[in-house]
């Protein structure tokens, strides 16, 4: 145990130590991985009971004995992702050598190398980006922090991600300021040009983009591994997508603006999985909203700096679905619980869709008595909603309950009728189980990640043909 | 109330807009300082139950009811410094306008107008300076939430403003990379060089200031006002030393890089002075470790950045000073109670200095049993120390309480001695009450900063005729 640690810290240090040679940034960001990796599981097992002695614990209802876990615990992932990404800094960014000042920290009459930067990784004005990144990362852990200590209402912390996206934003503004996108070609015929500038719009898009990944992440959650098993799979997505251009492209500067998103990524995926060790079933550990929100603000990051904010959201379509699938329920069309977790069998040891009850089961169905008042029977709006939840559960996208009614008109004459009393909750993980039939917690998990990666492959190859067809540049093929 | 308030609102915003005219960074640093000023007095009354809530609350023992107070309150004031210093990026830095690309996000065939300068405030190399001065303050606020939430040991806690230098350091390594210092004139005739470079070291004198500043302010603590007090006494001096160079200097450099030091410091001056409406006797908040970390911090990062480190030094004074009358108890060479707060007295509302006892009680004073072991009555090291206290009171910086003691030797002679017996516990806070003897809180407060304040200009004043004198070279007269 003690002899595979000291080994994978050797193997780490040499991997840094060979970028140093062979100026191989890849070798030296998982040299980083691993050493953040051990960091993580280091600290972990020692401050769960630092984390449960302040309040930050809940109990793990989907255990026989509902044990008391650490809440919260992805914070520590998240501060040794910063501080491996602040070391990071002199491996990637050649130093400039100031020779000489006229003292007092000036820099007036210097002697720097800023030309000679054939052995840097990236040029020195991308450190004011890679350092508005960190920044923007370190302002969401700390208002994820804020989170997890206060219980921030939801309609709150719904935005904190765009204010934690300022500095970014801010930065961009200064440093790069191109707020202009591509149109697909039939519409660049069409307009003449190939490009639209969006001018401000553009920041109130990457600041969408930035609420929307970390809570999209943060919404798919509630079952041991979930949060972090789909933020390890976005990563190997993302870094796959990053090793099509890298390899491929005949771009110079398209493969730089990967590498240094795949620098941003594999630290982050060194820290993730040590964090995943803990949390995986059965948890010991949870893993809180700093991590969602933290990890989520990473694509973001990678997205808005890259540039690829529209293959992002191609890379977040299962999170899109479990969204869209949840909003008759988050805009309470149809009742919605306060948990809409998966319930747990204690007998078998099995996940089952938990359901919502749509209306009241006194034996007064016919008067059209509702238990969400929204949701009146003879309404038409309640038959609209009968209609399309029957249509979803013949696609197999919905499990019902049904019950026969006896409908009386105002004319006295009576109508039997078939209603749907519950239907599972909206959410992706009752979903998966609906389809697939009660599940153990794991089983569960390790489904939704290989229905997401699956996705995610295919995103990818839909990305270089569908949309080198649509653009006609794809900074991959042409 | 209300419109005093929109007044200052609208005044601050009118500073702000003015900047954009006329280029004048120190007004919209003003207005800037106003506006987190407001958003500071805002928050805190209103969030101080949540932090209560979750724990974080003290009593104040120097009040006759002890009452219950919100702890780590200046959390507030150092997060919405953070993104007050946001929101002011654009406009100290003028942005670089990347007309076009080749998509994708790439610099490749950009039109910038790098060279168009005229109109900016600071390099955009200055820039990365920027970030990294946030990014190490905002480390340094992380961790100090970690202290206030967790109860760090002192041992590990003195240390985490280093952890958190870690990327301002990395950033002055791959940016600026100056390891040398100016030495005295006398030195440098001999050595034939006006520069010594320290290399290595310098980076480990910087991480000493950066760990030096937030500790002495942080052990110069335990009176309503006075750490939110002395920071902004500070704050003026480094203000009023920058002045000095913004209006005398001949050096443009010199003017800009303690221009910069501005642009820092008067934000901070603001939210400091909203946080000091509600720590000022009688106190309705706490503002626990977190504050105090981070003011350590902001003067560390701008006398680092500014280069100006040694005159930092001067300035801290009454903090050095406090640190070495508190050694012999940070030490154990004389006893050190658990807590060294001047005694309040409920009867008179007043505060007196505290005292440690140095030896038990009990009659047998004579035996050499003292309360500490360390400290043998009978032993040249104790004999020692009871003649340097001795000289302490008599200088009238140690209130002390003698006893008569009949010591007998190993002949059996007896000797009549006169043994110190308490001395007020060795602080600054002590020491004031001891030279000008009880005070209400407030009155000891405000004397504590005036001291600090007439050391601070003092130490200006020395600064540029010794300084001028040693160094030849002041980048103000000369």
């Amino acid at each position: 145990m003690v002899f595979s640690k000291i080994l994978s810290v050797v193997v780490a240090l040499g991997l840094i130590y060979f970028h140093i040679f062979a100026n191989q940034p890849i070798s030296s960001a998982i040299g980083f991985a691993i050493l953040g990796y051990q960091v993580v599981i280091y600290l972990i097992p020692r401050l769960g009971s630092s984390f449960i002695n302040i309040g930050l614990k809940g109990n793990d209802l989907s255990k026989p004995n509902r044990p008391l876990l650490p809440e919260c615990m992805g914070a520590i992932s998240a501060v040794v992702y910063l501080f491996t990404m602040f070391f990071f800094i002199p491996f990637i960014f050649i130093p400039i050598m100031v020779v000489n000042t006229s003292g007092g920290g000036n820099r007036d009459y210097e002697i720097s190398n800023y030309n000679q930067q054939s052995n840097a990784l990236f040029p020195h004005s991308k450190l004011i980006q890679y350092l508005s990144a960190v920044l923007c990362l370190e302002s969401q852990i700390l208002l994820g922090i804020a989170d997890d200590l206060f219980d921030v209402k939801w309609r709150h912390k719904f935005f904190m991600p765009a204010i934690a996206s300022i500095p970014l934003l801010i930065v961009y503004y200064i440093d790069f300021g191109v707020t202009s996108i591509l149109v697909p070609s039939v519409i660049a015929k069409y307009l003449n040009q190939t490009t639209v500038d969006l001018g401000v719009f553009y920041y109130g898009y990457m600041a969408a983009i930035a609420i929307f990944c970390p809570n999209s992440i943060n919404i798919l959650a509630g079952v041991n591994g979930l949060e972090v098993g789909q933020s390890v799979v976005l990563a190997l997505i993302f870094l796959i997508n990053d090793f099509c251009y890298i390899f491929f492209s005949r771009f110079p500067s398209s493969i730089s603006s990967h590498l240094f998103s795949v620098c941003l990524l594999i630290p982050f995926l060194g820290v993730s999985l040590g964090l995943l060790k803990f949390n995986w079933y059965p948890a010991r550990v949870f893993v809180g909203d700093t991590y969602c929100y933290f990890a989520g603000m990473v694509f973001a990051v990678v997205g808005i700096l890259g540039h690829f904010s529209k293959t992002l959201l191609l890379f977040f379509v299962p999170q899109i679905f479990n969204f869209i699938y949840s909003v008759p329920q988050l805009f309470h069309i149809v009742p919605c619980p306060r948990h809409r977790l998966p319930r747990f069998e204690e007998k078998s040891g099995l996940m089952y869709p938990s359901m919502a009850v749509l209306f009241a089961d006194e034996g007064d169905e016919t008067s059209g008595k509702f238990k969400s008042p929204k949701l009146k029977l003879l309404d038409p709006k309640g038959q609209l909603i009968q209609t399309i939840l029957k249509s979803l559960s013949k696609l197999k996208l919905l499990k019902v309950v049904e019950v026969e009614s006896v409908i009386s008109s105002d004319d006295g004459s009576t109508k039997k009728v078939t209603l749907i009393k519950e239907i599972n909750n909206l959410t992706l993980i009752n979903l998966v189980l609906v389809i697939f039939g009660p599940l153990r917690e794991d089983k569960l998990c390790i489904t939704i990640l290989g229905i997401q990666f699956s996705i995610g492959l295919l995103a990818i190859v839909c990305r270089h043909s569908i949309g080198h067809f649509l653009f006609e540049n794809d900074n991959l093929w042409k």
